[in-house]
């Protein structure tokens, strides 16, 4: 599985969902949201729940064209691997980059806000014949809960038209209320760590305190204290034991 | 108003409606479905019953950079004037010649298929600011008769957004099924009349009938009636009456 990937799951599965959901669309009707889609467009679209881990498929026509039967699933997975396995590796790893980009900018925005946004993607995906095709997808989030969590994510998936008119753009997010583009923060460099912050989240994966951490380096305990923050900062996590996992998977120690 | 216009009311609303639909989208479903594209995707839809001569106005949130206010309408017309009026008079009169073009294919295509198709336009629409901004129209006919008379129409109409990787073709119908692009089969010039065929409509329209048409042109009846069937053919009409209607409002004769 792709390190984005992981840190994706990490960070779309850790959120609490204790807090009830005040949602404009509930499951139900977001079930019937994404078969709509699919009916109506002959798409395929995705609605995963990330509380559940399930995952709900609602296969339109144009599915045929992937060797995937027309058909509704229920899968117990918030990935469509189906799907996903058949997206070109490049394509699939941008999809995942760009799904990261979109739940920080829609966590560090207002929730009734967030309904404003979609991510686009284009992505080349197998056909049956084995040539690659051209499909447009789409990720709204239908659902937050009161506290700020994300529940509810809708894929949609759609042909793009071999015709010079038509054009899907390689990933970007869009305010489809005012028109706005949301620009790349370049989150990778922002993430980087420094040699010094590297080392002090090794040794904080061995378990050592705060003040082991600052004696073995000889530093006050009020730099580790700032260096830690800093840490959690750049990786958008609240505790050294998320830090840890998402430093790892992202390659970044 | 513009002739094209003309054609398509005579076209649009000159069909039976006497027969009980058997639609998988009935008026209040189609009703929520309007609802919901203009909720969720910030656009505008417009859903008009051919057959009550009613249109039913969604302004999602994206509205109101056309000075629209956000609310839901009735009107009794299948146009949305307070809309269509915004856009620009070449694009209004492309969207037209297009949708007439859309019709008429899917008079000629049996009735399970008709949902696979879509019109999609781009049409550039005048802004509160009073700037020109670029809108994706997209066109879906959600209800056809049995008998093969199409009832209520989905207009849907989204920004489009100011990227590299955003485009919406000019005018195209689509099959979303298989992502196949219905060619444009050059309509005028088919619909074009001979100058014979000038001489005889007029001379229906003056209301001359078969024998006296074939004496005055020195034909015979058989070559008249001939003549008739082609006009009919052409101008894609039953009867004497529309053709002289429809052959005005083009200016062919």
């Amino acid at each position: 599985m792709d390190n984005i990937r992981k840190i994706l799951d990490i960070k779309l599965l850790a959120q609490s969902f204790d807090i009830a959901s005040t949602a404009v669309y509930p499951l139900a009707n977001a079930q019937k949201i994404a078969q709509l889609y699919a009916n109506l467009e002959n798409g395929i679209s995705v609605l995963s729940d990330l509380k559940t881990k399930k995952s709900y498929l609602y296969y339109g026509s144009m599915a045929e064209r992937l060797g995937l039967e027309c058909k509704q699933q229920e899968i117990n997975s918030i990935w469509e691997d189906e799907l996903l396995n058949l997206i070109h590796r490049e394509d699939r790893l941008k999809k995942y980059n760009l799904e990261l980009r979109f739940f920080k900018h829609l966590k560090s925005i207002g929730l009734t806000q967030r309904t404003d946004y979609q991510m686009i993607s284009k992505l080349r995906i197998r056909t049956i014949e084995g040539k690659d095709m051209l499909l447009k997808h789409r990720l709204l989030y239908l659902s937050s809960s009161a506290d700020g969590n994300i529940r509810l994510a809708l894929c949609l998936y759609n042909i793009v038209y071999e015709h010079l008119g038509f054009d899907a753009p390689e990933g970007i997010i869009i305010n489809t209320r005012t028109g706005d583009i949301v620009e790349d923060g370049d989150d990778q460099t922002q993430r980087k760590l420094s040699s010094r912050e590297k080392e002090i989240i090794l040794l904080i994966k061995q378990g050592k305190r705060t003040k082991e951490i600052a004696n073995k380096l000889l530093l006050s305990i009020h730099t580790i204290n700032r260096h830690r923050q800093n840490i959690f900062k750049k990786l958008e996590v609240n505790n050294a034991i998320e830090a840890c996992r998402i430093a790892e998977v992202a390659g970044l120690i």
